[in-house]
C-alpha cells in the first residue's frame, strides 16, 4: 500500500496530506497558516491592489506542514513514511518570487527582506495594472496571437506585468533579482534541491497563458517583444527557461537535504507543479464536459478539451493551454477575483461581525425568496478576472431602501457571484465547449448550502461536490501516484482516488424563472459598467427590481387564513402611554 | 411682553414651544413622543412603501406637549399662560386623514380604530405609486396646467393619491370617511372646535399642489377631471373645501374645551395651518435669494419669490403656490425623500450600532478626503423627490472594494444626499430664481459639521445655521404672533422674531475641484438610472471614480519625512512564529 504526499499553498495556510494511492483516502493532514503580514498577506495601506508573501513562510510551512501530515498518518496502522513513494505540489498563481543566482528568494536575504517588492508577488496583487493594460496593447497591435489566447486581455495578476511593475517601481529589486520563479516551480525546486534558476522544471501550467509561453510561438514572448516593453525585461528572458513542461514529466526527485529534513525517502519522484485550482480539477476528477469549480475567497473553473479537437480561443477566457491541467488536453481556466472574499468583507469588513454572524445571516439570508430583498449587485470587488479581464472594476449594488437589511445584503452579493459564474459558463458554451456537469470544491461548496442552492438555480446545473475536502492536495497527490508508476494514466489514477460527496444541489424551476429576469438585468449592469457595451437603457432597471420583488415575496404562513388585503389587515398594536 | 405658541408636529414626535414675541427667546419647550408603531409610525412588514400614524396620538400629545411648554416656561420669570395671545401649528404633509361627518377621525372610532387605511397617511406613504403615476398621465394629458405646477409629476405622496389608493385597496374605509383633511388643517379645526369638515379653514399652503388647490382653475381640481379617476372622487370633491388660505387669514379661535384642556384664553387667534418647513423657512428667516433647507429624515428646500414678479414652472420642483409659504410669495417647495433616514438606515439598520456608533462613524469619515473612498453613491434609498419625482427609484452604490469600510460607506451616502441637493439647487436657479445664501435648520444641520461641511463643497455655497433649534415651532409662533397684531407683517416679525447662529461652512476650493468631477459622474449615474438619458455611456465611472481616488489620499503625515517611493518603503512588520 503506497502513499503519496500532496501539498497546496493556499491563500493563507499550506496544507500537507497524505493519500492512499488505491482509493484516494487521506491517512493524514495538516495545514501551517503563514506568520507574516495579516492572514499571512503582506499589506501596504496606502494601496490597497498590494498583495505580498514572505517566501520565508512557505520554507517553514513546508517542513511544519508534511511532518504535521506524517506525524498525523503515523497513528493509521501500516503507514510509515518510507512508504511516500511521490510527492505532488499545487500553489496559489501567478505568484512570481525574485530569486538570486542560487535560487534563493532576495527576501531571505538580509539587504533586501524588508521590501515589499522583494518578497513573493501573490496572485491577487493588482498594483501592475497599468503594465498589464500597456501589455494588452501592444500584444494586440504586434503580437495578436500571444493575447488571443488569454482572452485577449493579459493581467494585472500575471508573471509578466507584475515583473514590468517590479521593475518601473522597484528597480533596485529588479536588478537585484538574478530570475523569477512562480512559487508553484520554486517549491518542486526546492524539493529537488536546484540551486540554480535556469535548471528549474517549469511547469506549462505557469507557464501557459499567465507567463506568455506557447510552443506555436518557441516558448516565452520572443525578445523583440519584451523589449518594447523594457530591454531589461528582453535580458531577463534568458535568466528563464526555453521549456515547460506538463505532469507527464518530473520536476525532479527529492534531495537528500530535505529528505532529512521532512523524514521522507531521498530520490523519490516530485510531481511537476501546477496551479492549484488545476490540480484541485484533477481531484475532482475533471474530464471533458465537467466544470470544476474551486470556491474560496475567490472562484477559479476549469474545463478540458482532448487535443484531438480543434478549439477556438474564447474573448475573455484567461488561457487555453495543451496540457496546462491534464496532459493530452487543453486547459481552460476560468474565475472570478473574489467570492468567498465579498462575502467576509460584507460581514467582518463592514458589519464588524464573525463565524457567528456569518451563520445568522445565512439563516436570515435562506428564508428569503429570490428577488423579495429586490437588490441587485455586481460582484466585481476584486475587479473582474472573467470575462472581462478588469481589475479596475468595482463593486456595485442597487436597490437599496430604508428597510434593506445586512441579510438581504448578504444574499444578494452571494447572486452577485452566481450570476458571474453563469456569465463564465455561457461564454465557455457559446464557444462550443459543453459544460454537462459542475462539480464544486472548496470550503464554501462544503459549508454553504444556501450558496450551492442559488448557485443552481441560477446557472440552471445541478451543482455537485467534491468527495475530498482538499481536492487540490489531492491532485497533486494523483499526479505523483501516476508519475511513481501507482496508475497508469490520469484517468485510471482519477477514477480511483476521487470521488464525490452524497449531497446535490438540483436547480428548482420557480425559482430559475425569477432569477433569469434578475440575471437579464445584471447582464445590463454589467454590460453598461463592464464596457461591453456604450449605451444601455438603465432608466427601467429599479422600476423591474421592484416589481420582481412584489411578485416574489415568500407566503407568509401567518397570513394563510387572512384573506383579508393588505391594508385592511389590523395592524399589529397600537400602544398607548 | 406677550407670548405665542408654536406647535410642531413631526415625523415621530410633536414638540411645543412658547415664545416672546418680541425677540423670538423660547421660554420653555415640551416635545411628546408619538406611542403608537414604531417610534410613532405604523409600518406593514409586508409593504416597506406602508407609513401610517394613529390620530389619537396627535390628540394626546398636543395636551401633552402644550401644558409641557406651559409648565416649561412658567419657570421665566414674568411668564403666565394667559399672557399667550395666539397659537401656531405646523405639521408634516402631505398627510390627509379619514374623518367623519363630525370632524372626527374615523380611527378613533373603534370599529376602525384597527385599520390602517383609517389612520393619517404619513407624508412618506408611498403606497399609491401607482395611482400618482395615473394621476400624472391623466393631467399631462386633460389638464397639463394642474401638472405643471408640481413639476410635471404627481406624487405618490400627496393628498388624492392617498386618497385614491384608499378607495382602491380599502373601499370600506374610504365610503365610512365623510371629509378627507390634512392634518396641519386638523389640528387648527380641533382647537378652533369645528366639528364639520366643511367649515374647516385649509391652508393653501396644503390645498396647493399636493390637493392640485389653484385660484388659476377654481380651486380644487374639476369634477369631471376627477370623475375619469373615479366618480367616488368627484362626489368627495363637495365635501371638501372651495376655497383655501394663507397665512394672513386665522383658521379659528381657540374654542372652550381645548383652552381648558390646555389652560389657555379662550378665543386667542389660531394661524392657519402650514406644513413643517414652510413655517420652518419663516423660522429661518426666509426673504428672497434665501434657500431654506431643513435637514431631518428627509430634507424639504424652500425658496420664495415674490408674486409681482413673473415665475415659470420648474420641471420636477414640486410646487410653485403663491402664499404657501409667505403672503404676498410664492413659495417654490423642494425636497429630497431621505437624508437622515439613510444615515439611520446605515448605521442602524444595516451595522446595528447606535448613537455612539455614529460619533465613529462620523469621525472616522471626517479623516477621509473628498473621493478617498472611491465611492459613489445615489440618495434614492426613499425614492427621488425633487428633481425626479419618482418613488420607484431605489438606492445605489458603486466603487466598493474588498476594503471599503462602513466609515467610507457613511461618508458616501453623506456625499450622495449633498449631490442631490446641488442637482435641486442647479434645477432652482436653471430657471432663473437665485440663490444667495442658504440657511440650514433641523438637528443635522445643528449637530453634524460634517454633513455641512461637505454640503458646502459640493454646492459651492456657504451654509448657514437658522438660530433656532425649534424653526418649524418658531414659525409657527411668528405667523400667530403676526395674526395677533404684534408685529405689522412677516417680514418685521422674522426680523424680530428669527436669528443666525454663529457658525458657517464655507466651500474649500481644493475640495469643489473633487467633487466636482464625482459631480459630473453622479449626473451620469442619476440621469441614466433616473430616466433622464437612455444611453448615457457609463464604462469608465469606475475607471475615473479609482483614477479620483488615486489622486486624493489625504497626505499621510506618517511620510512626509519618507521620499522613497511606496513599493520601496519597508512594510511594517515581518512576524515570525
Amino acid at each position: 500500500m503506497p502513499y503519496t504526499l500532496g501539498i497546496d499553498y493556499g491563500s493563507n495556510s499550506v496544507r500537507a496530506i497524505v493519500v492512499d494511492v488505491a482509493d484516494g483516502f487521506e491517512l493524514g493532514s495538516c495545514v501551517f497558516d503563514y506568520p507574516s503580514g495579516q492572514q499571512g498577506i503582506l499589506l501596504d495601506p496606502q494601496d490597497h491592489h498590494l498583495a505580498r508573501q514572505h517566501p520565508g513562510d512557505y520554507l517553514l510551512g513546508l517542513e511544519k506542514s508534511v511532518r504535521g501530515a506524517i506525524e498525523n498518518a503515523s497513528n493509521v496502522a501500516g503507514f510509515s513514511a518510507d512508504k511516500i513513494i511521490g510527492i505532488g505540489v499545487d500553489t496559489t498563481g501567478s505568484s512570481p518570487i525574485p530569486v538570486d543566482e542560487n535560487n534563493i528568494p532576495l527576501a531571505l536575504n538580509e539587504s533586501w527582506s524588508k521590501y515589499l517588492a522583494a518578497q513573493c508577488w501573490l496572485w491577487k496583487d493588482h498594483t501592475s495594472h497599468q503594465e498589464a493594460a500597456t501589455i494588452t496593447a501592444l500584444a494586440k497591435e504586434h503580437r495578436p496571437d500571444y493575447i488571443a489566447k488569454c482572452g485577449n486581455t493579459y493581467s494585472s495578476e500575471w508573471f509578466w506585468s507584475k515583473i514590468w511593475h517590479c521593475l518601473n517601481s522597484s528597480p533596485d529589486v529588479f536588478d537585484a533579482a538574478f530570475s523569477w520563479v512562480e512559487l508553484c516551480d520554486f517549491i518542486p525546486s526546492v524539493l529537488a534541491g536546484v540551486n540554480d534558476p535556469r535548471e528549474i522544471k517549469r511547469g506549462i501550467c505557469a507557464a501557459g497563458h499567465k507567463a506568455l509561453y506557447s510552443d506555436q510561438w518557441g516558448g516565452l514572448p520572443d525578445k523583440e517583444f519584451l523589449s518594447m516593453l523594457d530591454p531589461a525585461l528582453s535580458e531577463l528572458r534568458d535568466r528563464l527557461y526555453e521549456t515547460a513542461y506538463d505532469a507527464t514529466e518530473a520536476a525532479g526527485t527529492l534531495c537528500d537535504k530535505w529528505a532529512n529534513q521532512l523524514g521522507l525517502t531521498a530520490g523519490i519522484p516530485i510531481a511537476i507543479g501546477e496551479f492549484d485550482v488545476h490540480y484541485g480539477a484533477i481531484g475532482c476528477g475533471i474530464d471533458e464536459g465537467t466544470l470544476v469549480k474551486v470556491i474560496g475567497t475567490s472562484t477559479c473553473d476549469c474545463v478540458v478539451v482532448h487535443e484531438s479537437k480543434s478549439i477556438a480561443d474564447i474573448p475573455g477566457i484567461c488561457g487555453i493551454v495543451p496540457g496546462a491541467i491534464l496532459p493530452d488536453y487543453y486547459g481552460i481556466e476560468a474565475g472570478q477575483s473574489a467570492v468567498g472574499d465579498i462575502f467576509k468583507w460584507w460581514v467582518e469588513g463592514v458589519c464588524g461581525g464573525d463565524a457567528a454572524l456569518h451563520a445568522r445571516l445565512s439563516l436570515e439570508a435562506e428564508s428569503l425568496a429570490p428577488g423579495q430583498s429586490g437588490l441587485l449587485a455586481l460582484d466585481w470587488n476584486n475587479g473582474n478576472r472573467t470575462t472581462l479581464v478588469d481589475p479596475m472594476l468595482s463593486g456595485l449594488m442597487l436597490g437599496q431602501t430604508l428597510h434593506t437589511t445586512r441579510a438581504e445584503i448578504y444574499r444578494s452579493l452571494i447572486e452577485a457571484t452566481a450570476f458571474g459564474a453563469r456569465t463564465i459558463i455561457e461564454r465557455i458554451a457559446e464557444y462550443g465547449v459543453p459544460i454537462d456537469r459542475v462539480v464544486c470544491a472548496g470550503g464554501i461548496a462544503e459549508k454553504n448550502p444556501l450558496l450551492m442552492q442559488i448557485y443552481a438555480d441560477i446557472t440552471g446545473c445541478t451543482m455537485l461536490v467534491a468527495g475530498s475536502s482538499q481536492a487540490c492536495a489531492l491532485g497533486g497527490a494523483i499526479s505523483a501516484a501516476v508519475l511513481a508508476g501507482e496508475h497508469p494514466n490520469f484517468r485510471t489514477a482519477q477514477d480511483s482516488m476521487t470521488s464525490l460527496k452524497d449531497v446535490s444541489y438540483r436547480p428548482i424551476a420557480a425559482n430559475q424563472i425569477i432569477y433569469d429576469q434578475l440575471f437579464t438585468l445584471y447582464r445590463q449592469i454589467h454590460d453598461s459598467f463592464g464596457g461591453v457595451r456604450h449605451s444601455v437603457d438603465l432608466s427601467d432597471v429599479m422600476k423591474e427590481l421592484i416589481q420582481i420583488k412584489t411578485l416574489s415575496q415568500k407566503p407568509d404562513h401567518s397570513s394563510d387564513t387572512d384573506t383579508q388585503p393588505t391594508e385592511a389587515r389590523p395592524h399589529v398594536e397600537l400602544v398607548r402611554s
